[in-house]
């Protein structure tokens, strides 16, 4: 691949520096550094890879024989308990899964259907009997599985799910009954074709009374005949944008009975005789700790948009640095894209941001390790683990999605081809923005903590958006420092005396600045809605509608701030000179665009002079001159292989075809057979008749 | 359909102004509206709809099939001599080429690429000879053909393509050559399959002089065994992001000859004994000559991606007023998502877009008529026509991409699902963003526009990016009028006294803003370059690229101004009161949320003060809230009926599915078999312990 470098990028840019390809490869593959390699050996698999073009149907058979090859690898059963051949490795297991999203991201989506949601709610749900009975089948694929909680009346509003499970002790059994069709399981992967049991969400109620969403394992299909079990019922959800290796279907329930003792119970139990009883006594908070598991969705989520990316970003650039086109500077030889100021526009400051992504995803991992291993697992430690969750998905999916597309474009027509992985990888990843949590509702809780962090006040907050999904969490716990920590370190000297924006290439400040926009908009905000909370319910709602779009900003400033903050923590881990220079570099650019994208606030605000403001811009024009050199040791720092590439542009073939071209022109001038340009008999006229 | 309208969408706003629906769809239909309304017919034939799911062979051989039905039912000949069957109506031949895009945007391509393209080239540049020995058979689709003249090598910059026509004087023949495999024609649809002939684009060569870019007629395949002619190869490029129904391939050709009379000479002709003429002196303008019937392609993507953003828009805002979620402001009802302020800030500007780009489409279709049929047709406006269309080319299908995907996130998971279009429609339409002249590369053509205009200096500009793709426009015409005829009327008075962002609902006021904006742009970047020009090659070309992006921003801060003349312009012919009242609160929309997308550049430039600056986005939240109980008329004076919706959640199924849920909870609750909640029997048993 070294020797398809442009001499360009070769070249070790202006300051002297070089990155140290290798070693900052190993400082992004981060704390899991084995288990992702092992992965990526995995997803360079060919029998693993995405076969364009085939039907939904042909794509789900493949994607189920996919899990199988899975399986027999031993890739997918880190979580699991040891005692049932698991590793009990939380973290280990994301770190794995997320890499398979270059193989195809409906084998990776499956996947986390059967072990990730399915596999891991009774795991986590269930009790030791209930987890030695199914994981085992669930674990070989042996019972290919649903994780039934989304209704189609209420998406990300689980709270309001109205499919029932009630106690009939004469039985002792449960009754599932989805009442209307509102109320059907909607979007689940594996109902359509594969599902043979579920773990269902329903509103338990027994004796009279509604004990809230509890989970149930519930039996769908015959194994054999692969019919539906009487009263179970469905609808294929047919062909979707992306995903199409995965079978979503809907489910419902006309009044299915099952055993007492399905209920996966945990955190809630119903006695032979009908009583209720649960280890956690306020139903908002019991609530929130059986959805905790939910988290682990959007921790994977968040990696995977990071490997997409990345992915993405190492095609266009590798492209940039060999395509040529339009000849600005010479008659013969044409300039190279990425050596176009605009297409540097178009490709570092993503690539920056992904630098900071990958970095804010390391961290989210390890806090989600401690959570989910007991190593620290306090209920404050799930409260950070939910919010930076949320914060960090929520951004880096749709990074991915504008990254894929802006690299296709940025390709042209070759982008577009599906051979070329961008189109492909982009339809797949378009709904990482809406599952496992909306990310405008995910910026919203958010922003509801940053809004509890400010003040008491809002620490009950229960209505609006804001309401239903958080509710447990807003109803028992107090929550603290992740939220404002670092914004307590602000210093109040940001209209400093430098006048050019070259000042903002201080660490310092570029913290101040992104630090102070967050405390500034929370207690903003905060100011704007004080008694809010307390009011009757409608006028409150209104005046919180009336925020919302600053909620929602605000949630989204701190969010970039964590990311920033994650790059330059990383900084410090680096210490081969020439890479943390050039990676600090990168880290100004990401802390410059978050300033220029946000110019328009720390003007009206007062936190910038017009003077340096007019500055900024040019100024970030040149930190990517500078970058430039570096720009494929950037990506290639990713240390993905050709087998997870699979891109056409990115195999060095536009290079070889350029090499072909200019070598045919090279002899034909030499053979002097070569037509004369008419324009240039023309200029040597009117050169003649001017003498 | 009415009857699904929510009560609040039924009210007429809050200052109790209402929309003639039916008399603002007449006003968007514009000039052409007797062809549209059939065109739409049309786009609304089962058998002309694509068909989700099915492989490219099969939907490859679905979309041959259905051009012939258009030829059948006489929608693609409108522009065409009437001599042959035609009607010599451009602007009617475009209007209605548009509205397939509703159909299938693979149809709509195939016909472009058909008769659009093909058909054209023969059209416009053959002889009448030409037309009449070709145009029926390309008409009646006995002559399936292909427009060859993109290269692997060289994308957008078509005057460096390198397949070469050298003519033979020994046989009257032409030969036709690609010497490299960076020559092969490139992404030309029709090439994988269906194309029995070409207009290939090659280097003229006769003499030993290389007369430049011309067009040749260049037969493919074996009428009968559809086999390619010696000398004729090509590969499949397979599967595509979207447009499948299209075979696009690749084209090369070994020293294949035709007769000299296949070259199509209007503009350049080579005589028997290799003497060539032509009625253009110049090259560069020749070249121009020829690729001026490519903007039929421009205008024709412009109208197609507005049309598609109004599908979308209308599917989202119908879902919105129906769709509930989260009961914020009562304990039963849910909040209607269009009620949100952030579904409200999501849709709402985009609409407003749309209504823009729509108006702004019209300008530009009867510009293009104008050019076309003759009564205008100047090089000035020739000139004009090119500007526009490359400016209003490069913004709406950027905002339709857009459009689409904000629709499908707003929509969630029933966004994803192929069955509600979105996903569809956006994979299809994402190559309309860089074919047919890649919209960075359009845009750059705009800001030389606008630099000629501002100065002589940059009239004969002939490097850099700006330089091959506008070579003849830049070296033989003089250009003006369009470029800034509006700037001049800027009043410098922008900083006047009102302090709150409420003066800038004034249309002077935004106009200035707007227009100013442009003309100090271009002003600031003419005097970065200046001298540029004169330069060495090479320094004058580093020049332009460290002011590329401030170029490209120029351009379509231009575009935007436009854009907003137009709808301003529009406002004019719309006379019932209640409509104009509406409108123009749209249009200050669509200007409000320019400036606000701007801000940073009118702060740090003195333009508009901290104070009111601040006050500008509460201001546009009230814009929405207004608007929001007309968004559904506004969506329908579209125009689009369920043939050409065809989306699941646009037929009113989540409102009945929500009336059955809530006749199922008022039965329940009637019956008082509804169990009561664990949380009301917890908070009834602390009040009891506090008595």
């Amino acid at each position: 691949m070294t020797d398809l470098l442009t001499p360009a990028a070769k070249a070790s840019g202006d300051d002297g520096a070089s990155v140290d390809v290798a070693a900052l490869g190993r400082a992004l593959l981060g704390r899991w550094a084995d288990i992702r390699l092992q992965a990526r050996e995995l997803a360079g698999m060919p029998e693993l890879h995405k076969v364009e073009g085939l039907t939904h149907t042909e794509h789900r058979e493949r994607a189920f024989k996919q899990l199988g090859i899975l399986v027999e690898q031993n890739g997918v059963h880190r979580a699991f308990p040891s005692r049932l051949g698991g590793s009990d490795d939380h973290g280990g297991n994301v770190s794995g899964f997320e890499e398979l999203v270059t193989a195809d991201p409906s084998v990776q989506i499956k996947a986390g259907v059967q072990w990730g949601l399915f596999g891991s709610a009774v795991m986590h749900l269930g009790s030791q009997e209930h987890q030695d009975k199914w994981l085992p089948g669930i674990m070989s694929l042996e019972i290919p599985g649903c994780f039934a909680m989304t209704e189609i009346g209420h998406g990300s509003d689980v709270a309001s799910i109205a499919t029932t499970a009630t106690y009939d002790p004469a039985t002792e059994e449960f009754v599932i009954n989805t009442p209307f069709r509102a109320a059907w399981k909607e979007f689940i992967g594996n109902a359509a074709v594969d599902g043979l049991a579920a773990v269902v969400f329903a509103q338990l109620v027994t004796r009279g009374v509604n004990h809230g969403v509890h989970a149930f394992y519930v039996e769908l299909r015959d194994p054999d005949t692969k019919e539906f079990l009487p009263g179970v019922g469905g609808i294929d959800d047919n062909i979707k944008g992306g995903l199409n290796g995965i079978d979503n279907g809907r489910l419902h329930f006309a009044n299915v009975r099952i055993p007492r003792t399905n209920l996966l119970n945990r955190y809630g139990d119903v006695a032979v005789d009908g009583s209720y009883s649960s280890p956690i006594a306020s139903p908002g908070r019991r609530f929130f700790t059986m959805l905790g598991t939910l988290v682990q969705g959007r921790v994977s989520l968040d990696g995977a948009a990071v490997a997409a990316s990345k992915v993405a970003l190492k095609i266009a650039i590798q492209y940039a640095t060999e395509r040529r086109q339009f000849n600005a500077a010479s008659d013969t030889e044409e300039v190279v894209l990425l050596d176009y100021q605009r297409h540097q526009r178009r490709l570092l400051p993503r690539l920056a941001t992904t630098y900071a992504a990958a970095f804010a995803h390391e961290q989210l991992l390890q806090k989600f390790d401690d959570v989910f291993s007991g190593a620290h697992d306090t209920d404050e430690d799930r409260q950070d683990l939910e919010t930076l969750a949320a914060a960090f998905k929520s951004l880096s999916t749709w990074h991915a999605l504008d990254t894929l597309q802006e690299c296709r474009e940025a390709c042209g027509g070759a982008g577009f081809m599906v051979e070329n992985r961008f189109t492909s990888l982009r339809a797949d990843l378009d709904v990482y923005a809406t599952f496992e949590g909306d990310n405008t509702v995910l910026l919203q809780l958010v922003a509801k903590r940053l809004l509890a962090d400010y003040s008491k006040e809002f620490r009950n907050l229960d209505f609006g958006v804001l309401a239903r999904f958080v509710v447990g969490q807003a109803a028992d716990l107090t929550w603290h420092r992740t939220g404002l920590r670092a914004v307590a370190q602000f210093v109040a000297d940001s209209g400093s005396a430098q006048k050019s924006a070259k000042a903002l290439k201080d660490e310092d400040t570029q913290h101040e600045m992104l630090a102070d926009r967050v405390q500034t908009m929370v207690a903003e905000v905060a100011t704007a809605l004080k008694g809010a909370a307390k009011m009757p319910k409608e006028k409150g709602a209104e005046i919180f509608n009336e925020h919302q779009n600053e909620l929602i900003e605000t949630a989204r400033a701190h969010a970039e701030l964590l990311q920033w903050e994650a790059f330059t923590a990383a900084l410090r881990g680096i210490t081969d000179p020439g890479t943390h220079k050039v990676l600090t570099r990168l880290r100004d650019l990401f802390g410059l665009t978050l300033i220029e994208k946000h110019l328009d606030w720390y003007l009206m605000n007062g936190r910038i002079s017009m003077q340096r403001a007019r500055t900024l811009s040019p100024y970030i024009n040149r930190v990517l001159a500078k970058l430039r050199p570096h720009a494929l040791d950037l990506v290639d720092a990713f240390g993905y292989g050709p087998e997870h590439l699979r891109a056409t542009i990115a195999t060095g073939i536009e290079r070889e075809r350029q090499d072909e071209a200019r070598e045919y022109y090279r002899t034909l001038r030499a053979s002097k057979d070569a037509p004369v340009d008419e324009k240039v008999l023309l200029q040597k006229a009117k050169a003649h008749g001017r003498k």
